[in-house]
């Protein structure tokens, strides 16, 4: 310590972009982790926990090609290599899988929880750790495992607390949308651009509306503040045929709108399958009960521009909650996922079909808070208060009685010295009830038990008479305490 | 991906010293920390989870006063700050005693859960990045809360299936061990190199028995391999005040071994103050029934040589292991802290007393599976086959039908072909049973049942007699499938 007292003292701070939780906000999450885990466990997949970190080279997505590699992950150089906090599940997922593929079952169900790190600029929301919880399916090229993994989710919301009616998963697959813009003559190397104008306003239909997406496949669009986006130059019949894929949802019944679809990319043969796949999917889905009341195939849903190859699927949360000013908004998406057939291929040089679901952890349980189904108001520990310090022991025995009924209970171990202090101690955690006891206590072989959700009920609402008629206080013989404390606590619950 | 094509595969590697956890390990360890949580909480103490990442400023332990301060601490440079991966749960919370002092209960209980990270060289069985699970009291002077936390490791210790006999606590304080030293006259600045010396000899008692500590407090030792090491020097009366403490254990209620340290250490202030708080700590374990079967009072316990000022205390499991060689070893050191009252002044330049316990968990697990406490081979997935591809939605409503019984399940959904491939998956899942239906059985409205645990029981061990009377697969109408399941793995369970 001697050489620090050289140094100003540290500053006590949260790095920018990271946070702390703290009580109810870690255990809801590990709840609800611990539920998820359920279901995943039941339809057969594995629990996996890669290390935090990987190789520059391994996450793959960062290369080192400029002297710092960090853009986007936090990576350090050790010796000659290059190592970085993972950015997600999957990049150590698909490592796991090249790296144990002749130890591994194939098809590969595994399921994975944790935090994930994004070297990203703090934002209001946005955070540079976060929780990440994904289920993929290694080695199965059958659409079946995608429809596996939408029927899952549908069954981890529910079980989690977000009740039938208050998500929909929507279905669509990239296929669909590459043989929308081939037959619409967008296909070649040359009309890249064009295909990513195309994507990106598809991908904003919510926000935009269908005139503002027919508006950007067209000359451009002005928004609202005056700026103007250039649009993707279709021609009327160009855009039209990409304006199918904007059609309202479709149920999973209703296979007249995938024909119709269908009938759009006939020339299109990787189109085709596309559509014959989502029609898989969708029957696979109906026989097992998934109706559109859960989920439905939706031929807009673009799932950003990354590397997916086939289905994509999304959980949108339907009910509105109020932002910060108390405007209503819709919820939005708590998970998403798809086909990604070639990140294995990066390691061994095989193809190895994979499909996978994601769900941001943090967005689902704000979710579950908006709705009330997260007690983030968990009822502090019974407080035995320390009238006498020399009672000491006793008042331990009384905690340990009470921990032994399981009920939630410690000795205050601040200094006893001034009792209102105890006492505002016992508020700031909470504590449903507080035990008093000192020498005239022990003497007649009685404990007073305040009531302090029922005190701090009185000190609110009660006029003098009614306080008065309703005591907050019992004095109750010594071996009654714990029955007395079970019958308070039993009361408010 | 065009890019990639230039560059050689990456290889498929975790990065040196880490590892990857799969399946059961993964999920004993979850539910080994739930039940951990579950006695903490209701020891009244409140979850907290920091961020992986600090300043390297706020962990102290490593200040950047070189041009890289990643000695010990894996660290990367942001603008003209250092952050770095946690190496321990005490410094963030540290950070965070000293960030929210205002807004947090105090004395504040609180457990953290979670990985934290080593820069090592890794080595057999020494990783990089492991988990610890720590219960702290930050803001209580008072021994009681280093009782407390004593009685807590017992109970978790318990809790989590170690049983009583198997492991003991013990305690000791820093300030005996200090009075001991000053009377012996080893309190000077100038005796710095004896008295480091002499605790790392008092630290190694387990290994090298009281003669060779006492060597080494003397002249010094050469050991099996004739490698000598020099000792302290101390006179044979200093010696002897020392190995006072390397009495063997005495039990909570023997105080009268106490008596004669607190004889020894009579001119020495905080050599009396320090027994005084071990007989305070004794009293109040006895009066709540915590025995030496459980917590002892152990002079000889060293802790490091680390921050701590008091009290300190380990666990011990006390059962014997086979170790690689097959030869038996004790289990040892499984949980271990004490009280730090200076870590929080880093910060506000106030004193705030500490006292926290940290359970290694990854030895606590071994200890359990040494103890065939933990279930490592979980069952895998009722598997059901594909015989043939177009009933794949058929298959999928048997595994709903299981799944919705509570019965972990799913459709093979490999490439189906190959029948004898799917049997073999089932057995690398390590799968209870597995159901057979091709187009006979969905004619006939049956299923083929097959149990693969008796099956593989009877080739193990049957004669063909014997195989020919116990039949491992079953015909059973549809409708009876999930009801003939769950006969089969309530019989395996």
């Amino acid at each position: 310590m001697a050489k620090m007292k050289k140094q100003p003292r540290p500053k006590a701070q949260t790095p920018k972009g990271f946070q702390d939780y703290f009580g109810t906000d870690v255990t809801a999450r590990t709840e609800m982790l611990n539920t998820i885990a359920g279901v995943y466990h039941r339809y057969g997949f594995d629990a996996l926990e890669t290390s935090a970190v990987e190789t520059v080279e391994a996450l793959g997505k960062f290369l080192p090609d400029v002297d710092r590699p960090n853009e986007g992950v936090f990576a350090w150089e050790e010796d000659s290599d290059w190592l970085a906090l993972r950015y997600d599940l999957t990049a150590p997922l698909a490592r796991v899988a090249a790296q144990y593929r002749n130890d591994l079952p194939f098809p590969y169900r595994r399921y994975a929880m944790g935090p994930v790190w994004r070297n990203e600029k703090p934002g209001p929301g946005r955070f540079r750790q976060f929780y990440q919880c994904d289920a993929d399916t290694v080695g199965a090229g059958s659409v079946a495992a995608d429809a596996e993994i939408c029927a899952m989710l549908a069954d981890t919301l529910e079980a989690v607390g977000i009740e039938r009616g208050d998500y929909i998963i929507r279905v669509n697959n990239r296929k669909v949308l590459n043989g929308l813009l081939e037959v619409a003559g967008l296909s070649g190397d040359d009309k890249e651009v064009e295909r990513g104008i195309v994507l990106r306003a598809i991908d904003k239909l919510d926000r935009l509306g269908l005139s503002g997406v027919r508006e950007l496949l067209g000359e451009g669009r002005k928004d609202e503040s005056g700026d103007y986006t250039k649009g993707a130059q279709l021609s009327d019949e160009q855009a039209e045929i990409v304006m199918l894929i904007t059609q309202n949802e479709m149920s999973l019944s209703a296979t007249s709108h995938l024909l119709s679809i269908k009938e759009a990319v006939k020339g299109s043969p990787i189109g085709c399958e596309g559509v014959d796949e989502l029609a898989e999917i969708s029957g696979l889905l109906s026989a097992q009960g998934y109706g559109p009341d859960r989920i439905v195939i939706d031929p807009s849903v673009v799932r950003g521009l990354g590397y997916y190859t086939g289905p994509v699927y999304e959980a949108e949360l339907t009910f509105e909650i109020k932002d910060d000013k108390g405007r209503p908004r819709n919820f939005g998406s708590v998970a998403g996922g798809g086909r990604y057939d070639d990140l294995v291929k990066r390691f061994t040089g095989q193809e190895v079909p994979a499909t996978g679901v994601s769900i941001g952890v943090d967005r689902l349980l704000a979710a579950l808070r908006a709705k009330g189904r997260v007690d983030t108001t968990a009822q502090g520990p019974v407080v035995v208060t320390v009238m006498d310090r020399d009672r000491m022991s006793d008042y331990q025995t009384m905690v340990s009685e009470l921990r032994n009924a399981s009920i939630r209970a410690e000795v205050y171990l601040g200094n006893p010295k001034n009792f209102g202090n105890q006492l505002k101690y016992a508020d700031k955690r909470n504590s449903p009830v507080a035990i008093i006891a000192g020498s005239d206590e022990f003497d007649k072989g009685i404990v007073q038990i305040k009531d302090l959700i029922l005190g701090a009920e009185i000190a609110k609402n009660a006029t003098l008479e009614e306080w008065k008629d309703r005591p907050s206080q019992y004095e109750v013989p010594r071996d009654e305490m714990v029955a007395k404390v079970r019958a308070i606590l039993d009361e408010h619950s």
